[in-house]
């Protein structure tokens, strides 16, 4: 049994962490993290795991941790993870960061884009962008994964097949995407208020977003050149979710197979990524619950552009399950392993 | 591997059991049953299995998917099943029947109350009212079992230990019922629009509702006495979930303690069911997409009244999850097979 | 133009006094009152307001905000009222207290159920219990109304007639309540964020909330003897609503008819109550937005019992729109003024 | 008083017209048209308006009603009007057609989007196109206005003065738009059902939807060029709102204060639109239930481009609630009349 802890134990992807865990059968927990909520049992927090998760929670101390676990998941706000890790928990554990700290390998763009100063960018080189289907094989050998946002991981997807092979202009791209609150977290703003946020839908972080430069930065490898992108997420009334609509311009007239050999090029061995039949475009609610990113495109030749539509769900693939994901491949398990869950629906 | 047939796969819960089956080891979904959808992909039905299950829709033939399969599930309006059902299907399969027709062992009640005849009263003294908890030891010996309802199945349990230890007067019982949307099922009426339900709740079916006689025949087993009930059911905008208060005076004074012992003789070693602490209501969103029965209760000596609460997930252990469980019984398995889901919370 | 002053203006019920004062020929809001937003522009906290009421918000300073108002409306917590009010000022203005401290005639029933003391209980005898519809004459006369609770106006109205003519016994009223989460104010508290509301349902306060004294104390005026009752608030997945589901045995056979007549006896005049046709059911959708009470009514003749149904919109007829109501019995004006409002749906 | 007639007052966009009429003080409704409920009360369809609305629906027949009525509003699906509508029509009455049938000058456009044969072309010529912050002068001396879509309205008024002034290149427009479930209608769809719309969000009619060619018309008036779009629809778990994100390369160089200029000399003096102070996104919860717009913008240097966003209640200021303004300058009353609607919130 692999023994994991959990760093940030009580936010939501936290939970998720602790619900994907629990079905995990080469997974024990060993360590409830929260700062909120020491000493407090975890089900008394979230009273959905009653009987099922029966420990307390117990202070942010990740060397102590570091010794228990065989991995540590840190489901923390940025600048945490950075700052805690060390030489000596590296070289007793293997750590997915679930926060932004090693997910940009420029700390200068890192610190522009989140206003803190990187607390180790020594080991931003060693760390993997944890996104498997594209980074697969240095997941397998890493010790140190930055797992990517939510949005990114839509947004990097969903474009992926089409900028790698040259049938877009990624300067051209713009990436309008929307999310369920979930992403907004468990603190308790005024903003985040039921009241607030039902009936509503909203866009934040205009031309401001700090998903933006990861965005770029992946797709920039995926280009060969420079990539900036216009991303804008908003907010909308439900739950869990992640809906990507991105929109590019066709470097060159293509049919409708083409584009989609492209997507089968890339995405059609993966167990987690669905593509979609012809004239289906994504929805959030058909990947609720589960790992899978659905995908689907739509050629509009009277404006000779492609909108690009992506699906996950931000908690699952956007976080918890993309961290179990990894997680199993750093072991050598079976990359779906705990996570061949069917969607919940309706 | 146990062969399960489907009639009426489409339905919420019909697409409940394939979601359970899917994920059950020892189950494989022949048959999925839709007179609507007949020879369409069920994925195109319900995008969420889209490459879960590829297999197309079939009409509703039961003598040929007796054939085919060691259980069939009836995830049909009422009348469906009592009208297909005969002695040589009985013979070749069992039937777990998810609609009405079984459930009631008066055949004049169940005309009385769902104004049709009943094509086969024949079966009703064999057929095992599915409550597993109560009944568990005569579903291990069935092959046709009645599942109960949503609604019944919150109710019964939720009063069962307190009516069958005398301590409330089962004929004050005053139980007030909201269920999620998907309750109402899936054909397409205006009352059941998103636009209606949502931002609105409302009572219906007051006072002529068709589990009442289902709840009053159960609880009559355990008082020892006629028991009449009022039961109210309502319309809750949200997908899932059903949530009972029950309300009933007292029979004698009676401590916390005493009336936590009476739940705790009766469900003290059930995995489904969890007695929650002092002072913790139940809420349905701790039991979504889960087979549990979280149970409160709240003394009121002002009114010399008990509160009594239970919340489950509608389609799961009040429709599907109920469903695996009886089957599990029927055949030998481990109860909890395909069952011990995590709640999925937010 | 009757000059108001609202103290605690950026909570939800203080908004939607704003809302409905905007839109009151008579009135003119001369103070925004808001300890939260001291110098703040009410618009900037309440962006529908934008350009609609550009006024800044001013600390609770009711001795100067008398001198400026005709009349005051206290939409704060309780306690707050009490502390203020004394006779200068209420010598030179009306005060409409939305809060809970002159409701109950008994300030040892305050004391015990809101745990504090009681700052000013010599005007508890001549503050008015402002529901209008029980008690418009004297709220004509009223310098100090009492706004009563959203709960409380929905089920004392539902149940008044019944009780009033003996119908019911009142003794055996079991209130099942259910409310939008406005009804749990703005404040940032993980509990009402939207991802812990959306999706749930759940009683709170059971045996124990607040507005029970108030009910039961109305209610045994009706009765003309001590009246207690079991009453259950629940949280719903809405903005707004309030939905009363209220169960009584019946004192005696009585047919439709005679139980519509007792209504129509007390509210046949009333133009915020109307009451449905045979079969119709309340829902909170129908009143949204105004200040209607919509009732209905079941019997069940199998238990002896009456279930009776209101519904109304808590932040309007259970909150603003009922304050708005008294403040124009007390000014002489046509008590509809500012008040037709249509209910806004979907 | 104008006596106003309404043909499909049991739509969604019908019965808010109900709504604003019977709110509007120089306006009598002297017929609820409904093909689907002729003879039945109005306020049993629509139960919000019950004792408010107590006339029966009668069918559709526009010559009758022509005599009857100074103003009909057509609130009915594309070509009904278009069927409808001849000279003595016209030569008695007044029409705003909020269905398509004469939003597009161009009938073979007309012809090609929506897939039917226009019936009365020749009344296209001197329809007047209902936007009226664009067309007010116009639209004063009309008998026939063509009342714009709900995605329309909020697509030219959010991008137009930007357009105008030559401050976009009108050719790079990507309109990423997304509406509450009302827009989808109220026919009992699958689709639509609460648990099918419920934590979800999609796009649909990509690349093909019908308000693509309005848009582009009208904003090829404005930049004197023939402009195409790219213009995505999204349905988000809402009843009401559309909020348009709006994307376009700048043609040059240019600052904040410049473009909100260009706003402001455009709609500096109208009531129903608000531009937002700087840093302020729209959201639809603030314009619910009233007829304003809501538009902000945000610059991005780094893409060269400006992200523009409005927001409005599409049954307000996207159907219903500009009717009734087109209305107001048809016939020569203040333009918001029965329109100064405080926005509904929460």
């Amino acid at each position: 049994m692999i023994k994991a802890g959990i760093i940030g134990s009580t936010g939501y992807a936290g939970a998720e962490l602790v619900r994907l865990l629990l079905g995990h059968k080469d997974v024990e927990i060993v360590w409830y993290g929260s700062r909120s909520y020491i000493d407090q049992k975890y089900a008394s927090v979230y009273q959905n795991m009653f009987r099922l998760a029966e420990d307390v929670c117990r202070d942010d101390n990740m060397k102590e941790l570091a010794k228990e676990a065989d991995v540590i998941f840190t489901a923390t706000p940025q600048g945490l993870c950075a700052s805690l890790v060390d030489d000596d928990i590296l070289a007793e554990t293997k750590i997915v960061d679930l926060s932004a700290d090693f997910r940009l390998k420029d700390v200068k763009v890192y610190e522009q884009w989140y206003k803190i100063t990187h607390a180790s960018p020594q080991y931003l080189p060693e760390a993997v962008y944890g996104l498997c289907e594209i980074n697969r094989e240095d997941v397998k050998k890493a010790r140190l994964v930055a797992n990517p946002g939510c949005y990114t991981t839509c947004s990097i997807l969903t474009a992926w097949p089409l900028v790698k092979e040259g049938l877009i202009d990624a300067n051209t791209l713009i990436v309008d995407a929307k999310s369920g609150t979930s992403g907004a977290g468990r603190g308790a703003k005024t903003d985040n208020l039921f009241c607030e946020v039902n009936e509503s839908i909203k866009a934040y972080g205009v031309a401001t977003h700090r998903h933006t430069p990861e965005i770029e930065e992946q797709l920039s490898y995926a280009a060969g050149y420079p990539v900036t992108v216009s991303f804008t997420p908003h907010l909308v009334p439900m739950n869990r979710g992640i809906l990507v609509t991105a929109y590019a311009s066709l470097t060159r007239d293509v049919t409708w197979e083409e584009v989609r050999a492209a997507y089968e090029k890339y995405y059609g061995k993966e167990y987690f990524i669905r593509l979609l039949d012809k004239g289906v475009c994504p929805q959030t609610r058909w990947v609720e619950g589960s790992n899978f990113v659905d995908i689907g495109f739509q050629l509009d030749p009277r404006t000779k552009r492609v909108v690009m539509m992506g699906a996950l769900d931000n908690l699952v693939k956007g976080a918890a399950g993309q961290a179990v994901q990894n997680m199993n491949l750093m072991f050598g398990l079976d990359e779906t392993e705990g996570l061949r869950l069917v969607p919940v629906f309706p």
